[in-house]
């Protein structure tokens, strides 16, 4: 059991340093490192699967006397991980990495120019080298679930889009009837809001939060993310536009959940593979938790905002409670994704599903893509992209074979209504704690309920146990119905 | 061929990552990081080491067909290498670094107490270590030599005490002569500097010398460092004093001098473990020339305390350049190596590898050490320790085993003024290059002449081909006469 134990530390070791290559990479390391730093993170990655489809750890598997339960967890997990490990060939790995690096050089320069015929190709490409992938690890009822189930382990395609149908039945409507009240104005949100207290004031919140700079840190990076080298070191990266205040502050809020889900696993599973979230959709969950559920809620308001007041004077002067509380929680059908709000958020990721879907299955022809995704924008969201590049082309996912990997985004919502009621309910004064700026039982809930288990039960385990029940968008719809009826008066 | 390359860049990268992990380990990390963060570091080392000592790796060089002068330098390096890897038993480095671990918190302890009797057991336990491992390595006349070939490949105890000897016999007598002249004040360094400007001119300074940014950073750090991750990506640390202008500005342009030694090796050894300083006493005559041969002499001020006096008006008013040239240049013994002037600095170096002898020899008793250091200051240096926190406990190489290291930096200063010399008849309007702040031609000539090469050729080899001659006290002695008989007028 040692040997296993000192053979999974040492992957997990080399995994946790290509993540910090990787986090460095997209903060500080400088431009000219770009080709040896592919290599480096290439080099620990291929070492790290190496070292796991080895015979020895087969036999090291085999051969280990479990002492505890987190044992013969590690050896369940382990068993698995080295199966999806060894049903890839390695030359199909090095093909995906090939085409998806060329595929995304040739996605940012489409995306640039709004000219898809450039990337179409690079996209077939991709598309039919995830169906190989998806043949390689295998399925019962379509290649879509192998896909997915890289994600969200144990999830079937049938179920999520059974979820999804009635989620969007109910979503439409929804986003509709906001649409017949007069517009929520955001402008108390882009005045000057100087990037340095931007920074501060983010930093203080995420830390009230619960996220322990003892353990983390937080940097600059274009694109915002969270990363963990070990459970004592957990990592977000923010971004400020001194014109807005929400893309740091809200982000910030985001990542910190991520990451305080990492922070919060048992350290007794330190140096082991199973010290890690476990699935995207439990991940999304606890960043969307505390982005919106805590971080776009009165009460929380109620404590913050006389204090952002205070540190923000110019652009909040005169502001009131209400007006700020509105504004950060304003429904508008767009264009881009990441942009959009807590409402449409889900319509986004179900258009991209369904795409997904019918790329993999082959109902549909790349080069029909980009008007498919603009007919089925209009028809969900009332708006159609003017180009491409706000169009099919905004997101990088599919350049780098990503494919399965957007539902998560919604099933995070999702079950991060559900989580949220059942700590309500073991939290009676929730409401009233958030409102004085107490999160700690907030969070002892979540690290009891969520974050220790690691990967020890799956995304349908955590559910089940914290709340009773499985997957269901019931929750969300009543939580955006309550909420955005009562921001908008319906 | 490529199979052995392919395996060095593999090797290599693994160094490389773990560097990184280091240089993140100084820069950023946070405290609760470190038990994951050591382990982390030696699973990378031990990975490269086992892949270098693997058998594959003899296999490939001995039937490796070298196509290129670089193939062949590969090979026989490579095998040199593994010499040595091979030779220490694995045993005997896991205990050398359990040891270390352990002496260096002691040490640390000691030093804040000035209580050497609680460091003395862990030193001398060093020293056994120590002695096991240069009988490892081997040698022809005594362990200290085997101690010293770690750091300064090539270069004997018996050559290096035969330089030193000569040095201190004429340096002795400088020092005490400048001693009998009235001291130079240094108080025009030691007014307020705000950090931020000593950050923004240092980092302006380093890239006029030519240390490239879009291949390199500069980050702050308890102790300032250069570290290489690959030819294009070559770090320095720096740290600055708000009430004292030298730390800061000196000890960035001779990280800059260490990195641009890196940045300036031939990129065809890019990913080969070739692409490294090719020995310390060459690295350190980079990084001396650049402080001091350059940074602290006459020229450069001229161009550059016009535009000190214009960013530091407050600390600079008033002040003229010689003034703030001689400031610079003060010469005063003092007992802390790290803060000692360019002309006494060796007699802290010499009087260290005097001690390491004997200690290794075993003609001195750890117990004795403290006061036989307090003794030797004395006598070279007519001032003495009134505890040995200042004196024996100052530096922590010894507490981590580093022991044969010190003398490359007193060799470094004396590399560092014979290369000097004939960069100086190669290009003879150097002065007056850097009075006008233009340093692309000497910079040229050391990549020409050192850099370029990185392990190719021996620090010998690179001696005699730039200067036309080995490694000699004289060019050094000279320069000090001169510049400081200049500044003390003698």
């Amino acid at each position: 059991m040692q040997a296993l134990k000192d053979r999974l530390a040492r992957i997990t070791d080399l995994n946790h340093a290509a993540a910090i290559l990787e986090w460095d990479q997209e903060t500080y390391m400088p431009e000219g490192a770009e080709i040896s730093r592919a290599r480096q993170v290439a080099t620990l990655r291929s070492f790290a699967h190496e070292l796991l489809v080895d015979e020895q750890t087969t036999t090291l598997l085999e051969s280990a006397k479990p002492e505890s339960e987190i044992d013969q967890d590690l050896i369940r997990i382990t068993k698995k991980d080295l199966v999806k490990a060894t049903k890839v060939p390695s030359s199909l790995i090095a093909r995906m990495a090939e085409a998806s690096g060329r595929s995304k050089s040739a996605w940012q320069k489409a995306r640039h120019t709004g000219n898809f015929d450039t990337f179409a190709p690079h996209l077939e490409k991709i598309v039919d080298l995830t169906i190989e992938h998806a043949e390689a690890l295998g399925y019962k009822d379509s290649p879509y679930d192998a896909l997915l189930d890289q994600y969200e382990e144990g999830m079937t395609t049938a179920q999520v889009a059974e979820v999804f149908g009635r989620l969007r039945d109910n979503l439409v409507p929804i986003v509709q009837k906001i649409a017949t009240f007069p517009a929520i104005s955001d402008q108390v949100l882009r005045g000057y809001f100087p990037e340095e207290t931007q920074w501060s004031f983010g930093l203080d919140a995420v830390q009230q939060l619960g996220y322990d700079l003892h353990c983390g840190r937080q940097d600059r990076s274009t694109h915002p993310f969270s990363t963990a080298f070990s459970i004592t070191d957990v990592r977000i990266t923010t971004r400020t536009d001194p014109h807005f205040f929400s893309p740091g502050f809200f982000g910030s809020l985001h990542e910190a959940g991520h990451a305080m889900y990492e922070q919060g696993i048992d350290l007794a599973l330190e140096g082991t593979p199973l010290a890690d979230g476990t699935s995207l959709g439990i991940h999304e969950s606890q960043s969307r938790l505390w982005e919106n559920l805590i971080g776009r809620s009165l009460p929380f308001w109620k404590h913050y905002f006389p204090i952002a007041q205070k540190q923000f004077p110019d652009a909040l002067k005169g502001v009131d409670l209400n007006t700020f509380y509105r504004a950060a929680n304003t429904v508008a059908p767009s264009l881009i994704r990441v942009e959009a709000d807590e409402v449409t958020y889900n319509l986004h990721i179900m258009l991209r599903f369904e795409l997904e879907q019918e790329m993999i299955a082959g109902t549909i022809r790349i080069k029909d893509l980009p008007e498919a995704w603009n007919d089925r924008m209009e028809s969900w969201l009332g708006i159609r992209p003017t180009n491409y590049s706000e169009g099919v082309l905004q997101d990088i996912h599919w350049s780098l074979g990503a494919i399965g990997y957007f539902p998560t985004y919604a099933l995070g919502n999702l079950m991060s209504t559900q989580l949220f009621d059942a700590a309500k309910k073991a939290i009676p004064d929730l409401d009233e704690l958030t409102a004085k700026g107490e999160f700690s039982e907030l969070l002892s809930w979540l690290r009891k309920n969520v974050h220790q288990y690691g990967r020890r039960r799956s995304s349908d385990e955590i559910l089940r146990g914290a709340t009773g029940s499985g997957l269901s968008e019931d929750s969300w719809l009543k939580y955006v119905d309550a909420k955005f009826g009562e921001v908008y008066g319906f």
